[in-house]
């Protein structure tokens, strides 16, 4: 049996805290155990890194004025999303769908300007500058304080092309087998699996999705146990398909 | 706390069997209760409902067979492939990826070959009819045998243009919010949300996915028990985006 838990006692992040430390805390209350996966959304870690950025401080260059007047967003806003960006998909229909710098192809290069702090309309939260990184250093701190490694998923909720709705995806990992190769292996009848590549770094990221409430900030942190996985770790990274492989640009 | 349970003892399903009452039996010994989601697997579906089609029983036109010597793919099942779609998105690099009846953006149609049976290779498995519907009948089916009707979700792997890896998406729903609006829900703030639409439906197939194992038909059948999601039932169709809101095409 899989069992999903809230890590309780999270209280809001500022800027420059020991989400580490604060996660161990959190958890060592929980018992975790040597397998347990730990869930933390990537607006927690990014407020900790202090990835914060006041839209004051931001000068709109020339492009993205002029993206900002054609889709009816924010300069200030699409700057930083051009900054965090190597390439933008789309701009219409008041959407920037870019590929992040990490090569996450999502809407806004991943920047938030919701549950981000009193008064924050005028402030942006950006993803972590190295997510699988942040996962393990949450790891070590977690390690150093219960005594046990969890594997740490470190998650955002992206839109699809083709579907409605936001689902859970890992953008950070560490200790995790994000991307399982089943390559080679046959079906129970001998023939080769079609299905080859199973992501259960965003399978992981998505379960816990439905512990993590309404508002996405609700619950920043969740424990599964009980899941034993296949496979060998993986970064988050190892989830970003190659821009040769690419067919939908 | 949320769980996750495989339902055990549930065998190779045949061609016309009564999957209802296979899952009703089995579920009877897990105790379910009101409020828990049955997470059931397209492939046991299909099966049940007879989509078994002989390739030998195809003959390919000349579309199918143009496509096919491009991409290197049997003709018979590109035929089975175009005959399932209303429209092909991309046939390149060995993959046909298809808007499918339903509305379904993924490769092939979601037609499958592989756990289809001994021999099968030369037979391929189509999506249910109308999954909405099957999943309805199986949540009655589960209610005349265990007095509780649970949610039921029939789950497929897709998947996506710019992540490596399948994951569960929902393909049908009965009784479940597939895909939750926040719109007009602010944040702690005060600011209106900026991702209005969770996809509840796709979250619940990914989680169970968790439970099923390798190969993906080892575990045809998932419970999940104390997941309280908000929203209104919506059927899985909901989750597919409508061609006019596409982008990427």
């Amino acid at each position: 049996m899989i069992e999903i838990r809230p890590v309780p006692g999270i209280g809001e992040i500022e800027n420059g805290e020991d989400l580490g430390r604060i996660l161990g805390d959190a958890l060592a209350s929980m018992a975790p155990e040597s397998g347990d996966f730990l869930v933390v959304t990537q607006k927690v870690v990014s407020k900790a890194e202090g990835q914060m950025v006041a839209l004051e401080d931001v000068i709109p260059g020339p492009r993205a004025t002029e993206i900002a007047g054609a889709i009816g967003k924010d300069p200030r806003l699409v700057e930083l999303v051009l900054a965090e960006a190597v390439e933008v998909l789309r701009a219409e229909r008041g959407v920037i769908i870019t590929r992040h710098r990490l090569g996450l192809v999502m809407a806004n290069s991943g920047i938030d300007c919701s549950n981000v702090g009193p008064g924050s309309g005028e402030r942006a939260l950006l993803l972590p500058r190295d997510p699988d990184a942040s996962a393990g250093r949450i790891a070590d701190a977690i390690e150093a304080r219960c005594g046990v490694r969890p594997g740490v998923v470190i998650s955002d909720s992206f839109g699809r092309p083709w579907r409605n709705g936001v689902v859970n995806v890992a953008v950070g990992c560490s200790g995790v087998p994000s991307l399982h190769d089943k390559r080679g292996e046959t079906d129970r009848d001998g023939r080769t699996l079609q299905a080859t590549l199973i992501a259960y770094g965003d399978l992981i990221a998505s379960a816990a999705g439905l512990a993590m409430g309404e508002a996405d900030e609700g619950v920043p942190a969740v424990l599964i146990s009980g899941l034993v996985l296949p496979g060998t770790v993986q970064p988050a990274s190892a989830l970003v398909r190659a821009v040769e492989e690419d067919l939908f640009r």
